[in-house]
């Protein structure tokens, strides 16, 4: 008997928590109070100019193709004079290593600082690589000027035997937006897209009113060019930032977004470029909150890390990229306890985890926030980790009916 | 000189083919054509019991959550009154093993034979797998009821001190479904989805009334669970099932539908079962042709594999899962020397490419198709693969404006 009280111990507990919700407008009390904020701040957004830091970086920014053609013609015009003069051509490549890369705690990203190498083409060593960059100046023209996108991929097959590998074109391609000073999307090169949004959510893509309401259940795939949404409107007071499709696929057929006014979306499993760059162009519309629902773990925050302070070898696009500002609503550590998470739900870490979390512990996005340093030193002091969907032991609709509006009214966010 | 010559004679013989295009009445008259086959021959469609064969097989169907409900309450009751029969209970559970699976050339797909085995409770060997199963009817019964889908993570989940494992309830959930006749998306528990959809397509998706053709350039996300699909209506002449992302974005974004009324799908490389489930669903109602495009190499046609006979351990669900009458498009091993596909995209087969070429070679469904055999024949024989993507080398819309209408207009499909 003693046994099966242990058992259901946790459930009677689980169910002691579906009686503390109050009203959806109580529900989103704590929210609206995390809105307001954030719309008063805004004003006073920090950006790199704006810190008047004594180095200087080098970030892009997105441009149009009208734009992008003229840079390129720029920089056509220029090699083309430097050849008339005798000179031969030279492009000016700003260099993206590690050593060129700086974490800027003001702006909690990473970005390039301003250090050059001349490309020439009269030089054995970079001559290879100037025809390269000449070659993909010159696609990226096309591709401007027929205003179509396509991904890296293709990008390399128009001139295999030029390119050879794949490697090439693709980092011959980020220099080349380095060089021009734009995004990697403004080129008209884009990543194959991964996520799904639903929700209160209304925007035009490529001409087309898309109502993310009426999406079903599947909801709307995100498009793997930014540049083709315009027309952003919402009425959702905040963005849930999901880690996995399950999650999002309950989310969406309770219709959550109903009883809580939100956008869900999801790049299931480690953010892609067209998602990040999508949460991004939220965010900077809507200006409301981003509540983020990952995995218990360290490969939960590792995600939470790319949408925030973006990867490395993207750094010189991380102003266009990230998304500072993102709450972590759950699952975390010391959820397991709150919620009581059934012992066999918990799963252990592995040593290649812990170490990870360890090394978390250390980075500055972290170190930053106080609060999400305690819930790791949880994590791995308890050795123990948990995924979202742990939560189904107290039943398949407790996430969207119990954990996240006790969540969202408590504000128990980080 | 000569070498420019070289370089240049594909990019000529490829404007060519351009010039070949006719106007897209022209460009679909093959097409119409194989419609009207396709619509005159699914009056005599096969389905295992048409065949009269000597030995009983066993099939699952789409069920619904009442019929699923009234299938676990009848299992349920078995037990409960060979229990109060004092006799314990037990399940006949059909063996879902190598040896009980048989390939119907008629229907061109896997079966499963009728070969079953008892899961006796009041059994050391089988007692644990006869709880587990108990449970997991119980579960399915409270799906059934809520109307609620989830995954089989969730599953897993809400009773992890029983499973143990994921694997124990994903065994036993297959089990189940075969126990009850029915198909695992029948029992709510569905697959995470992966695959997109534009084009000339309508459909309702719980309610939500979904237009296909105003999906922007990003598309719709399929369904993870099919049976909250219905209402479909299009004016598509055929669906293009194309393997890669790439390729799907291609023709998204040049609105190919438009010009050709087809719906462009894609599971983005090996498909899921939300996938496979959409295309079946889509072909029994529209009842028009389905067109492949998959890269030129053996996991291409593997990927076809598994779209038009199924995967071995889903073979129980073969007639729910399967599109059989799949048409080979293209990039076909003949078209390589056809389109002039420059060398240096045509990329050398690896060992295990080979050898699964060759083992390809052996599987009845392509030997029932001696064209099939041929383009193996001719990949196996050159030793060269090629992607989607190489059709690039010849400018970034080749795909979209002369390759696929070059094929339709031919009706070069196999």
């Amino acid at each position: 008997m003693s046994s099966k009280k242990r058992r259901d111990a946790p459930a009677e507990k689980a169910l002691a928590a579906r009686k503390r919700i109050k009203s959806s407008t109580e529900v989103l009390a704590q929210v609206n109070k995390l809105a307001a904020i954030l719309k008063g701040s805004t004003a006073v957004a920090r950006t790199l100019d704006g810190l008047h830091l004594p180095q200087t970086f080098r970030e892009v920014v997105e441009k149009d193709a009208d734009a992008v053609l003229d840079e390129v013609e720029g920089a056509i015009y220029q090699a083309a004079l430097s050849i008339l003069n005798g000179e031969g051509f030279t492009y000016d490549i700003p260099s993206r290593g590690r050593a060129n890369q700086q974490y800027i705690p003001e702006l909690d990203r990473i970005v390039l600082k301003d250090s050059k190498a001349p490309r020439t083409f009269a030089s054995v060593k970079t001559c290879r690589s100037a025809v390269i960059t000449t070659r993909i100046l010159q696609l990226i023209h096309e591709l401007c000027q027929k205003r179509i996108h396509v991904t890296k991929r293709d990008l390399f097959y128009t001139d295999v035997k030029l390119f050879e590998e794949q490697n090439n074109s693709d980092n011959i391609l980020d220099d080349v937006a380095c060089m021009l000073g734009c995004t990697r999307s403004s080129l008209h090169v884009v990543a194959s897209e991964k996520g799904v949004v639903v929700g209160d959510l209304r925007f035009r893509e490529d001409g087309d009113e898309i109502d993310c309401q009426r999406m079903g259940v599947g909801g709307k795939a995100i498009p793997p060019n930014v540049d083709k949404v315009d027309g952003i409107r919402s009425n959702a007071m905040f963005i849930l930032l999901v880690e996995k499709d399950a999650a999002f696929m309950r989310l969406a057929e309770d219709r959550f977004y109903r009883t809580y006014p939100c956008i869900i979306m999801t790049a299931k499993g480690q953010p892609d470029v067209a998602s990040r760059l999508f949460l991004r162009r939220l965010k900077e519309v809507l200006k409301i909150p981003v509540l983020a629902l990952v995995d218990s773990d360290p490969y939960g925050l590792r995600i939470l890390s790319v949408y925030m302070k973006g990867s490395m070898n993207m750094s010189y696009d991380s102003s266009n990229l990230t998304t500072p500002d993102i709450k972590w609503l759950g699952v975390r550590p010391s959820d397991l306890d709150r919620f009581n998470i059934p012992e066999q739900c918990r799963l252990p870490m592995t040593d290649e985890d812990i170490k990870t979390g360890k090394k978390l512990m250390e980075e500055d996005f972290i170190m930053a926030n106080p609060e999400w340093v305690k819930e790791l030193e949880i994590m791995t002091k308890t050795k123990v980790k948990a995924e979202i969907q742990a939560l189904s032991s107290f039943g398949f609709q407790y996430l969207s009916e119990v954990y996240l509006p006790l969540k969202l009214q408590e504000g128990d966010w980080i």
